[in-house]
């Protein structure tokens, strides 16, 4: 794979954390503080975008993420082109070079895309102009870089550090790509205790998330926890994997508020959304007062902001003059 | 419910005319007086909605009046929001309100939505953020505040003035949220004389429409009116409400030429659109000199624009500080 | 049909080629050439749309065109409108009217459509405002205006003439709408030698082309050309029409680098696009030094942004006073 950074250490793609540095992770965050904007007050309008054009290639449908990319965008002054793209028209990656060609022909200026299948960022970044840049908005169970950002950047607005925070990360960690990015950008930051909590089948296989400890029952996962990442469960896969149903989930593994007075007092539960409530998460928690779940979109938008506008000045050295 | 006005009566929420006064009207009308270009001027282009995000959830389609606050919005500054929500995403409140809060933690600033079923707009204005709107774009049967307004807004135009007007409503009253809407304003605004005219089993519940007198016969319910609203038909309704289908519904309530001539000579035609010519109405009535059809699409842009100005207006005073 | 140009010689539409001079084909293409950016260049962002507002009716699927069309508009300031509009709801010439003086009341300015049907555009133009203009994107087997423009801006780029080239068009030119509004635009523009080349079925008919000479044979005739427009092939009327597979087709009619050396050592390979590698031409030739068929996609939004321009300035002289 080549670089995500280019010679002089800008960034010109983000697929995924790995590789970036503590340095890096943490100037993305503290440009995407000075974007946001809590509910209520008006949106960051900026011009940093100015120019430039954005094409969302959503293979996987999503509306949160897709309007997430979309205002952050547009708030920067991009155009933005949402394209309806479907499985068939990229049956061979091909097709899809040639779908890429005909953007970049028409002066796009960043891809950003969403995909069930793992591989085509990647191979996006392989094959695109040197003025052309990729993120990528979740590829399979591998990677989701931006929801990895926010979930830090949140944490970073409660804890102020990383180093000795205890972090649980409860679901389907096996086939979860915001656990991965996730976990990735709290070791970077410098957290060394994660925990993973999953029925037995839904457990990576021991060569990734390296140093974490697991757990298969909840209450032992986050005793003493300072962050719960609660993850969406998908409800086939459970019922395969685990021989799970809803309310068997919830009972063995649903984030309650009597567990939740096993972590400490102080806690944040998150958790990337959409939810079900009632299955992974009960309501009483997801609307009590330890949730930044809402903080967490919120956050979402200043992340892709802060990338988006960190791409956008390592391209503008990659222009070809007029 | 909640209040649609703030405690210094400005316009938070829309999303029906009842309760708003006779000033409230008239000034919403006097704006859109403001924004309105004739087809063929430049559209007024304003930043009234700079930094202001509108996010339109659609769950009933409607490419006209999508497109009507689309262009309202855009054309005020704003950023929009097209959401594709289906029926499912809905299935219960609760996820709804997941969606809501999403967005609002977006920063989205003013949700306009249209639902084939009742209750929805009630129900988020009971639960969206201090400094969030909400604004019907058409809601079930109950209410469609802006077609109201656009329809008074087209006859103060051609009448400039309200009282002694003779009004006749023609079709399917009962299930008709145009009918609900437009009859509420005009009563604020001073019109008295009210006749709705339907197939006795489209008729609307006695207690409702008070004071309007109602008639089956469309000769006797349109003679010496000066204004004569005609609502688009269901055709599966009809047929199995009344026992009508399409050409015996023309011959029984199809608004010809021949029976415009029972109302005044200055008579207005409306229609809320989209037409079914041939059913409701005659091709020669829709296009002909008393049709002021299209002044009504090109006022419902105005009344639009004119009802987010308000609104913005009013929530820069639930901003947060910065 | 009604003129294209307005009295005063201003482009006020464009869904065909012919009847235009060639000195307005080349002010289009001078207007053009200062619209291009290679890509890597930032795009060219202008106020020439300021105002506008332009209704895209796409009722054939194209994710191309439409993002041609799209960023075109934009990037010169208009708002666009992108209507979902299917087959059935133009049913009847009559309720396309009514949608086209629903957006005209709201101040829609340009129409752009796309249409697998013949007849459309020319019905618009004959019904629209005079403060209105409609613009093709590809009507039947008819007329691609766009498409022509950019192939002859795409062949003076890289030959300065026209007259004295030799240029083959290859594929089924009997239902295409490239292959006409191409041949119309070359010979306008001086080009005298035009070569069809195509299996028997697939040739037009002797009363169009007139004065091109016709071939079965790929080899032929493509020998000596300056350029060969490759037309993407639909498979299943090559297999009603012609009896070719895929394979047959390519072996027969394939561009390949070996019938490629039959042309001149400066061809130009062009192709409208999406290719259908391995079937109408080989990938070796598509992505090959003489290729020019990303550098179409390049000119595809300068030329869109030119017609828009011309048109615009046009309409600005049939605006209503305020």
């Amino acid at each position: 794979m080549r670089s995500q950074q280019d010679s002089a250490a800008g960034l010109r793609h983000l697929i995924t954390l790995e590789g970036l540095t503590r340095d890096s992770l943490s100037s993305l965050l503290d440009t995407a503080e000075r974007y946001r904007r809590l509910p209520g007050q008006p949106a960051y309008e900026g011009r940093e975008l100015a120019g430039v054009t954005v094409a969302n290639l959503f293979f996987e449908p999503s509306t949160r993420t897709r309007a997430s990319f979309d205002l952050a965008s547009r708030r920067l002054g991009a155009h933005v082109l949402n394209l309806d793209l479907h499985s068939s028209s990229r049956a061979k990656g091909e097709s899809m070079l040639d779908t890429i060609y005909t953007l970049e022909a028409m002066n796009t200026d960043v891809f950003v895309i969403r995909d069930s299948e793992a591989g085509m960022p990647e191979f996006l970044i392989d094959h695109v102009a040197p003025h052309v840049s990729v993120i990528s908005a979740g590829e399979a169970h591998v990677s989701h870089p931006t929801q990895g950002l926010l979930d830090v950047l949140t944490i970073r607005t409660h804890k102020r550090r990383f180093s000795g925070l205890k972090v649980a990360i409860v679901g389907d960690i096996k086939h979860s790509r915001v656990a991965r990015s996730t976990a990735t950008a709290l070791a970077t930051l410098g957290t060394t205790d994660l925990r993973l909590v999953a029925p037995e089948a839904l457990l990576p296989d021991e060569a990734e998330f390296k140093g974490a400890q697991r757990f298969t029952r909840i209450e032992e996962g986050i005793a003493g926890a300072d962050v719960i990442v609660m993850l969406r469960i998908q409800k086939e896969r459970m019922a395969q994997a685990a021989s799970l149903d809803d309310a068997a989930y919830f009972r063995e593994f649903g984030l309650t508020p009597q567990r939740l007075k096993l972590a400490t007092g102080s806690v944040l539960v998150m958790h990337p959304g959409p939810m079900n409530r009632g299955v992974e998460i009960a309501s009483e928690v997801a609307d009590g007062p330890r949730s930044v779940i809402r903080e967490q979109v919120n956050n979402g938008v200043a992340v892709r902001m802060a990338v988006l506008a960190a791409i956008a000045a390592t391209l503008t050295r990659h222009r070809r003059p007029l």
